[in-house]
C-alpha cells in the first residue's frame, strides 16, 4: 500500500482561472500572457517550490515554468500562449527538503546552538540527492545540467572525505543553487484537474464587423444582388476600416409559405423571401441562393475580401424551409404531428410556417448532427471561418459543446459568434460550451447606470474569462428605440459607445446611413430587406462613415481599444456623460474617452483624470489631443472639463477620444 | 449507442451550497432547514421541474422534494435535518412535456387558431403517460397513488373513446394535475455530483465553554487537585451557566527534560511539568497522569459533569514526551537523526526538547494513524465527544481528512475544535477537512473596524458554510494585550463580544477573575499553571461572576445568540461603540446589542434601529429592554442614544443587550 501523503500532503486549492470546478475552459488569444493562481500550503514549515505545467493538448510533454509566492499561501505562474491551439495547464509543487534543513540550521548557527547532528543530516540529504541526481540525469546531454551534477558530485565527495561535515560548504548559497536543480519530485504533489484555455486567434477578440445583406448590395430594385455586385462594395468596406463582413444566410430560400414584404403571410410572385427559410430545389445549407450566383462565385468572392485583408463570416442557421432537400432525404431529422405531417416553428401564438425546426432528439441523431458539423467544415473549405450562429439557445445546449469542440479540433482558426438574445444563464452557458464571441445586452443599456453596470459585468466578473462580448449597434431584427427617435446624434454615440467599449463590435449595413425606419412600435425596419429585394444610396446625406472610418482607424493605431477588460471608468459630474479609460498593461497607450448619452443636447462635464495612476505627478503638464479632432492642448491638474455638442460645426462632437502622452514624452 | 442529449439536455449548474466544486461537505445541525439553491435551464420554451434529492449517506433510497423557480432560471429546495449524520444530495430535473403541451395550445387556442392537431398530440401524451404510469406503479399500494392512477385510465379512456379527443377535458386542471403525478423521468437530468452536508449536533455551533485546567482546581499549591477537587467545582461552573468544560491535557507527564516554572529548561523535584509533554512509565495518550486520580475517577468526574448537563471536552494533543511507552514500543513512529537520537520537537531556534513529535510520514503509517483514532475512540468511549486538537497545523492535513471522516462514521456525535492558530487558508483547510470548529483571530480583533470586517468575513463569506467559530477570549498560551492592559472592563468587554458575536465562545479559568499577570513584553500568563501546581480563590474580589452568569443565561433564552449568521451590524455614531443585532429568522427573538470598546472611558453614541426591518411602523412606540438591567424604556422613532460606562454604579455598563418588542406584544 502505497502512503496515503505521497503526492498528497501538499495543498493545491482554488486555483484560477477555473470554471465550474474545471467543467470548461476559459479563453485566451496568440500572444497572451497567461497567469496561473493557486493557494498551495502545507502543515508546518517546510519550504516549497511549485511549477505552472502546461502543454498544447494532446501532445505528451508537459512544459514546466516556477510559480512565486505572492503573499497569503497564494502563488502566480504564467505562460506565454503562442500557438491558436487549446492548451491543458496544471500546478504541481514540492518540498525543498535541502532549502528547509539549510533554513533551520542557519537559524540555529545564528542562536548559537549545537548544529552538528544537523550537519550529518544535511549531509545525509545531499548524498541523497546526488545519488537520486546521478539516476535521473545520467544519459542527460544539456551541458547546464551535467555541469551541476559534476559539481553536485564533487561537492558529495568533500562531504563524505570528512567525518564532521564541513558546515561552510554545506550551507552555502552554491550548495543551495546546486541542489535547487535537483529537485525530488518523488512526492510532488499534483492539482487534481487538467484545466484548459482555449487560445484562439485575436480575431476571436478584437474586430469591427460590417453585416452586409448580399442581396441588397446592388442597383436593381427588382432582383438580388450577385456576387460580383457585393465584391463591388469591398473597396469601401475596406476604406471604412472593418475586419469582418458578416452575410446573413445565402442559401436557396424555400417557396412554401414564403414570407412577403414586411412580413406578411402571402408573398408574391418575384417576392425574395426570408433568407433564413432555407433550404430549395437548388439544395440547402450547403448551396448559394442562384440569385446571388454560384459556389464559384462565392469563392471569389470571398478571396477578393481576402487580398483587402477582409474576412468573411457567414451565418448558420439551422432552420429548414419545407422545400430543404432535408425534408424528402431525412424525415426522420424533423418533429412529426399526430396527423403525419411536419411541425412547423412556433413559439405560441406566433407561427413560423416558412419554417420547419430539425429534431435533434431523433434516433437518428448522429447523421443529423454529423451533417450540421459537415455543413460548418464544408464552408470553412470555402474560406470561412467565421461564423454568426443564429439562435444557438433554441437548440440543445450540449449540441453546441459536441460539435464546437469537434470543428475546433480541426481547424482552431473557427471563431463562433452565438446569436442568443436570451436570458443571461442561458447566454452564459454558450460561451463556456465553447462560443468564441456573444451578442450581448448592449443595444438596450442606454444610460450612465446601466452602461456602467452592464460592462462591469462583462469586464470583471467570471465570465470575462469564457465570454466575449460583440456589441452591435443594431441587426436586420433589432432597430432599438434610442436609435429610431435620437436620429444622427443617437448614430454617432451608439457607434462611439460600441466601438470604443468592446474590443469586437458590429453594425448593420444601413447603419451608416442613418437609416432608421422602423414597424411603428416595433424594433423592426420598415420595408425590411429581410422580406423584399433594396437597393441603396451609400453615400446619402447626412451619413456617418467619416465618422467610421476615423474610429476604426484609431483602434487600429491604438492597442488599449483591443481589449476588454482594461476598462476603467471614471468621474464626470454629469449624468449624461459617460468618461472611461482604456489603458494597455505597460501604460504606453492610454486614452480617455467621454461620450455624450444625450443625443438631443450638448453636454457639459467636469472629468477626473486618475493622474497618480497614470503616472504624472499633479504638478506636471501632460498632452491632451482629442484624436477626433476638437482639441490639442497642453493639461495640468487632474480636473479637466469638456463639452460635448451633436449640433457643434463644423461637426459634430458626440464624443471625445483623448490620447494622453506625458510631455515631451 | 444511448442518444447524447439523454439525462443531459437540461443545464443543472452553481449549485449552493457546494464547496471547491463538492470535495468538501457542508456543515449543518440537527433540526436545521437546509436550502438548496441551483441554475436549472435547458434549450427553448419547454416546462421544466426540478426536485431536490436526499438521503442519509450510505443508505440506499432518495428522498425527493420539489423545488421552486425563484427568478433568473435559479430554483431552491428545502429539506429538514433530522438526524446527527452526513447527509447525500443532489439535483434532478425534467421536461414536463405535457404541461408544456398544454400551455402552448391554450395560447393558441386563446388566439383563435386551429388546434385540432394539436388536439390529437395531446391525447397521444396522455395516453404514452397513461401506459407508462401503469407500468410503473402496477404494484403501488399507496391509495393516493392508486386512485390517481385510476383517474388518469379512466381521463385516457374517455379520450380514445372518440376520434377528435375533447378539447376540454385534455386542457382541464385536473389532466394537468394528475399528469403532472405521474412525470416522465426516463429523460430525468441528474446534476453530475452528489453533495454533502455535515449534520452535527446543535452542541457544534451553540455552547458556552469553560477551560478548566484540572491539576489547578484543587486548595493545596504543593500537588495535582484530584478528579474529586475537578468535580467540586462543577456546581460553580454549572450555575455559571457553562455548557462545555474543556480540560488541558489529563495524561502522565514526562520527566526527561521536563519544564519548569515559566517555561524553565531546568525544572526541580516537585515540579509537574508541561501537560502537553504527554506519556510517562504510567502511560501515554490513554492514561490519566497519577496526581489526578485513576480512569475510574475521570469516569466518577465525566458522570458528575453529565448529571449537571454538562459535557467533559478533552484535549488531543499528538505529542509524546521522550518517556511516553509509544517511544519504546514504537521507535518506527519517531524521526531519527542520523546519530540515532530521535529528534525533538523544534520550529528553529525556539527547542521543545520535553517533546518527541510523531512522524506521519513513516513506513508504518497505517499503525501509527490506526492508533490515534483508537486513542479518540477510547475516550468517546469513557464519555467524551468534544476534542480541543492542539495544533492540527503542524500535522499532515490529509490526516485529519481521514480520521475524522472515520471517527465521524462511527461516532457522529463527536465534535472536533481546531486549535489552528495560523494562516488564514490553512485554518480554513481544517475546517473543510472536517473540523466541526476553530479557534480564530478573534482574540486579535479590537477595532470596530476590525471587528465588523472579521465578522462579515465569517458570517457572510462563503467559510460559514464550513467554518464555525469558537471565540475563546484567551487561552493559556494567549493573554492578550488587551486583557493586561485594559483590566476589569476589557475582560468585561471581551466576553461580552465573545458571548454574543458568536454562538460558542469560552473563557479559560481565572478570567473570570480578571487574571491579568504575563511574563513582560509576551502573551504568556505569570507564573502560568502550564508549568506549576496553583490554587485560586473562586471568589476572589474583582470577579465578573456575576456578569457572566447572567449572560449565559441570556443565550439560553435566546434562539437569536445560537446562531452566527444572523449577525447585522447597525449605524452607531461613535468609533468606540460597536452596535448590532442578532434575529430568529422569524422576527421572533430581537436582540440590539451596544458595546463599549474602551476599558477607559464611558462612551456615548446615537444608535439607528432598523425599524422597517423590524417590522416596526416609525409612529410606532415599542419596548426596548436592556437585559442586562441599565434600562427598561418605551422608544419611538429610529434614532435613539445610550451611554456605556465602565465606571457606572453600581455596576458597570460595558454593554446594553437590548431585547425589543413591539408594544403590547
Amino acid at each position: 500500500m502505497s502512503h496515503p501523503l505521497q503526492g498528497n500532503n501538499i495543498i493545491i486549492e482554488s486555483p484560477w482561472p477555473e470554471i465550474d470546478g474545471g467543467l470548461f475552459p476559459v479563453k485566451r488569444e496568440v500572444g497572451d500572457s497567461f497567469d496561473v493562481y493557486a493557494d498551495i500550503f502545507k502543515e508546518g514549515h517546510d519550504v516549497l517550490s511549485a511549477a505552472l505545467l502546461y502543454r498544447v493538448s494532446g501532445r505528451p510533454e508537459w512544459q514546466r515554468v516556477p510559480m512565486k509566492p505572492i503573499g497569503n499561501d497564494r502563488w502566480l505562474g504564467c505562460f506565454e500562449l503562442r500557438e491558436n491551439a487549446v492548451y491543458d495547464y496544471t500546478i504541481e509543487a514540492w518540498v525543498e527538503e535541502f532549502e528547509t534543513w539549510r533554513r533551520d540550521t542557519l537559524r540555529k548557527q545564528q542562536a548559537s546552538q549545537d548544529i552538528a547532528s544537523d550537519l550529518l543530516e544535511g549531509r545525509q540529504l545531499i548524498v541523497r540527492l546526488a545519488e537520486q541526481a546521478r539516476r535521473e540525469n545520467n544519459g542527460s546531454r544539456d551541458p547546464e545540467r551535467r555541469t551541476a551534477l559534476a559539481k553536485l558530485e564533487d561537492f558529495r565527495g568533500r562531504l563524505e572525505s570528512s567525518s564532521a561535515p564541513d558546515a561552510g560548504l554545506l550551507l552555502s548559497d552554491e550548495m543551495e543553487e546546486v541542489s535547487r536543480q535537483f529537485p525530488d519530485l518523488r512526492w510532488a504533489c499534483r492539482y487534481r484537474r487538467v484545466l484548459q484555455v482555449i487560445c484562439d486567434r485575436v480575431r476571436a477578440r478584437y474586430g469591427a464587423w460590417y453585416e452586409m445583406f448580399a442581396r441588397s448590395q446592388g442597383t436593381d430594385p427588382t432582383r438580388s444582388a450577385t456576387w460580383a455586385e457585393c465584391a463591388a462594395r469591398l473597396p469601401e468596406i475596406e476604406r471604412m476600416g472593418f475586419d469582418v463582413v458578416y452575410l446573413p444566410p445565402i442559401h436557396p430560400i424555400g417557396r412554401t409559405k414564403r414570407k412577403g414584404p414586411n412580413n406578411s403571410l402571402v408573398s408574391a410572385p418575384g417576392d425574395p423571401g426570408s433568407p433564413y427559410a432555407i433550404g430549395a430545389a437548388e439544395g440547402g445549407h450547403d448551396a448559394v441562393e442562384p440569385g446571388l450566383g454560384t459556389l464559384a462565385g462565392f469563392d471569389q468572392f470571398v478571396a477578393a475580401a481576402q487580398a483587402r485583408g477582409l474576412e468573411i463570416a457567414l451565418d448558420f442557421a439551422i432552420n429548414c424551409s419545407p422545400d430543404h432537400p432535408y425534408v424528402k432525404q431525412h424525415p426522420d431529422w424533423f418533429f412529426h404531428r399526430p396527423d403525419g405531417s411536419i411541425k412547423y416553428a412556433e413559439n405560441p401564438p406566433k407561427r413560423y410556417e416558412d419554417i420547419y425546426p430539425l429534431n435533434f432528439y431523433t434516433e437518428a441523431w448522429e447523421s443529423l448532427w454529423n451533417e450540421l458539423q459537415r455543413i460548418i467544415e464544408f464552408w470553412i473549405n470555402h474560406g470561412v471561418s467565421i461564423f454568426r450562429v443564429d439562435n444557438p439557445h433554441t437548440k440543445p445546449l450540449p449540441f453546441w459543446h459536441w460539435v464546437l469542440d469537434r470543428v475546433r479540433a480541426r481547424y482552431p482558426q473557427a471563431v463562433f459568434l452565438s446569436e442568443a438574445f436570451t436570458r443571461p444563464k442561458v447566454m452564459k452557458y454558450l460561451a463556456k460550451a465553447g462560443f468564441s464571441q456573444s451578442y450581448t445586452y448592449f443595444t438596450w443599456r442606454n444610460t450612465k447606470a446601466e452602461l456602467i453596470e452592464y460592462m462591469t459585468e462583462l469586464s470583471q466578473s467570471e465570465s470575462r474569462e469564457y465570454f466575449r462580448p460583440n456589441f452591435f449597434t443594431c441587426t436586420p431584427d433589432i432597430l432599438p428605440e434610442i436609435l429610431q427617435k435620437g436620429g444622427r446624434p443617437a448614430f454617432e454615440m451608439r457607434f462611439l459607445l460600441a466601438a470604443t467599449l468592446a474590443p469586437s463590435y458590429g453594425i448593420y449595413n444601413g447603419f451608416e446611413l442613418c437609416e432608421n425606419r422602423a414597424v411603428p412600435g416595433t424594433e423592426e425596419y420598415l420595408d425590411s430587406e429581410k422580406y423584399q429585394f433594396k437597393v441603396w444610396d451609400w453615400d446619402r446625406p447626412g451619413n456617418i462613415k467619416p465618422l467610421i472610418t476615423r474610429v476604426n482607424q484609431i483602434r487600429r493605431e491604438h492597442p488599449a481599444l483591443h481589449r476588454l477588460t482594461n476598462i476603467q471608468f471614471l468621474p464626470a459630474d454629469n449624468d449624461q456623460v459617460l468618461f472611461y479609460s482604456k489603458t494597455t498593461p505597460d501604460g504606453g497607450d492610454v486614452l480617455l474617452i467621454a461620450v455624450n448619452l444625450d443625443p438631443y443636447h450638448a453636454q457639459e462635464a467636469h472629468i477626473e483624470i486618475p493622474l497618480q495612476q497614470l503616472g504624472i505627478h499633479w504638478e506636471q503638464s501632460y498632452d491632451a489631443e482629442d484624436l477626433l479632432g476638437s482639441f490639442r492642448a497642453t493639461w495640468r491638474g487632474s480636473r479637466q472639463w469638456l463639452r460635448l455638442d451633436p449640433y457643434a460645426q463644423p461637426q459634430s462632437t458626440m464624443a471625445n477620444i483623448i490620447h494622453i502622452k506625458r510631455s515631451g514624452a
